[in-house]
């Protein structure tokens, strides 16, 4: 039993896993973006874009007074001086009007309500104004068919304020990537229960389902499979007939991790078993009915940067957007690090 | 009519806004964080720790295998040589466990598999171990009692491995703060509806909340009500009785901000009427029943900049966490910048 349980494919280099992995599914048409779904703008904070905003309606989508004043023919206007005032009447040839409203349409200036003496029937001004002054005129901010928002952006909140301002109540945005999440180890137990020696407490699946979640994707966690391989593959068959992506994060037991690599191989196509990332080499990628399926070391720092590794590109890719750009720090060795030659190996800082 | 609309309280500084507001919310006891709820760990991320997390249980809460191998007695191995090896019984005096078994009670180091030559009832051995060689012991990780995250710390994904590894289904964090959204101007129309001259799409809404919800609240957006005292006056005394904080954003007609400066004032205490800031100005602060109200302006982007400057620090305040730093750039301007004397003004970058 001992002999069997550390047989691994030779671990491979992480560029070479990550080239198997994408042509795989490039070959099944999943190398690309998700197509958009309609959701209300209302929700749509933190989606993905899947197509260009165009402009509905211009903004302003009428001329509008930019001041409180009296909306005039600047024709009417000309003239005018503090010597020789005009008189224009209120109706035909004055209105008064707030920031915001809408001229009539014959007029096409705003003079400002502390440049007129106002009477009852006229209005009294000392200058002439020429055309389109103090107003904001139809498509200002914003001409009816112009790009609002590109494709493939991140929508933050005044975003929703453009889209919706733009004439939209909807807004195409990238479906959210459903991801599976199934712990499995017989040493496995739920948090909140009596812990007897030997008993781990399962909580990789809620790391790897809040990274899901921040990365943009949706997860389902499957509750706790014991070392038994009918179990385990019926969990994966069900998963990725509902999933996008299925992640099994073996138990740190020596059987958990054999039971995964073949129900992959037995469901599917085995793509990488073993890649040369420290912490975190029993990576296994495959295929299972054209849905990727990531095997999940149990060890918890392992766990998280195969998450990191492995799932947010991918998700990213999903949703559109590039990957997370890793911030470059400078730090200081506190000890002499000696790397596996040929291995990534990521090591934690403060 | 025209004459009683734009009287506004004198603007005054940003900091002093700022200090009467803070004055105001201390002497009701609301400048503090607000107490904790109980939330499940799977439902924490993102939120803010109320209180110290501290390691129910140590982990490993047993002395744990850190190797394939057997189980023995140090002492039981003393004297072993490649020329005189030992033989340990199977049973009493070796056990074999798998990485991460408890050790039975008796057992205090593991001799690795490939150093064993197995027998039927006896393992041989070459050479000796001393205590506690590849084993993790109860407590290496973290010893019960221990602090694993402190209060006022913003929950990410492995976080919650950690809250629930070190035995907690639950955490203690910050009530989300409750914010109400009530837009008003009868020249507002919601997204969707066919538009007239002098309408104006009401979407200053949708970006407050999801600024709120950014920003760790929890957003009700009320319907828009039209520029009528009693219906204003009525809608704000609804939402101070059931949230933490009211936002009133005025439309751009002059008669929606002289609405919302009288409610507040008949209602409470108007203690800000304008703030020396562009774009933004016509701010106002207030207090109604012992909760703080805010008036934002209704130029959209005066809206947007009254909520970080704002509300986002009130949030931050209650949720325990320092305000949102603002990244710091170096800028060229492109065309020369007058501000009014004594204005802070806030300009748009590229």
């Amino acid at each position: 039993m001992s002999d069997q349980r550390k047989i691994y494919l030779e671990d491979i280099p992480l560029d070479e896993a990550w080239r198997r992995f994408t042509e795989a599914l490039a070959a099944t048409g999943l190398w690309r973006p998700f197509p958009g779904e309609d959701v209300p703008v209302v929700s749509a904070l933190g989606r993905v874009t899947a197509a260009p905003v165009w402009a509905r309606i211009s903004s302003p989508h009428y001329h509008a007074a930019a001041m409180d004043g009296y909306a005039v023919r600047a024709a009417d206007t000309i003239g005018a001086t503090e010597t020789a005032p005009l008189r224009l009447a209120l109706g035909p040839q004055a209105v008064y009007v707030d920031t915001g409203d809408p001229l009539p349409p014959w007029a096409n200036a705003v003079i400002p309500i502390e440049h007129v003496q106002p009477g009852p029937d006229t209005i009294e001004i000392m200058a002439p104004v020429p055309p389109w002054r103090n107003v904001r005129p139809m498509g200002e901010d914003m001409v009816a068919t112009e790009l609002v928002l590109p494709a493939n952006h991140t929508l933050v909140p005044v975003d929703l304020g453009a889209i919706a301002g733009c004439g939209h109540t909807h807004v195409q945005v990238r479906r959210r990537p459903r991801v599976a999440v199934i712990p499995t180890g017989t040493e496995l137990v739920p948090p909140g229960v009596p812990l007897r020696p030997g008993d781990i407490i399962e909580y990789n699946s809620l790391v790897l389902a809040a990274q899901v979640e921040s990365w943009g994707g949706q997860a389902t966690r499957w509750p706790i499979i014991p070392d038994d391989y009918d179990r385990l593959r019926a969990a994966v068959q069900e998963a990725v007939a509902t999933h996008d992506l299925v992640l099994i994060n073996a138990g740190s037991s020596a059987g958990s991790e054999d039971f995964t690599a073949r129900v992959v191989a037995d469901l599917g196509q085995l793509l990488v078993h073993g890649v040369a990332v420290r912490p975190g080499h029993p990576v296994i990628l495959g295929m299972i009915c054209s849905r990727p399926v990531i095997g999940v070391p149990g060890y918890p720092v392992s766990a998280a940067l195969t998450g990191e590794i492995f799932v947010e590109p991918l998700l990213a890719r999903w949703l559109g957007r590039p990957p997370q750009a890793r911030p470059t720090v400078q730090a200081t060795l506190t000890r002499k690090v000696l790397s596996p030659l040929g291995d990534d190996e990521y090591l934690r800082v403060t």
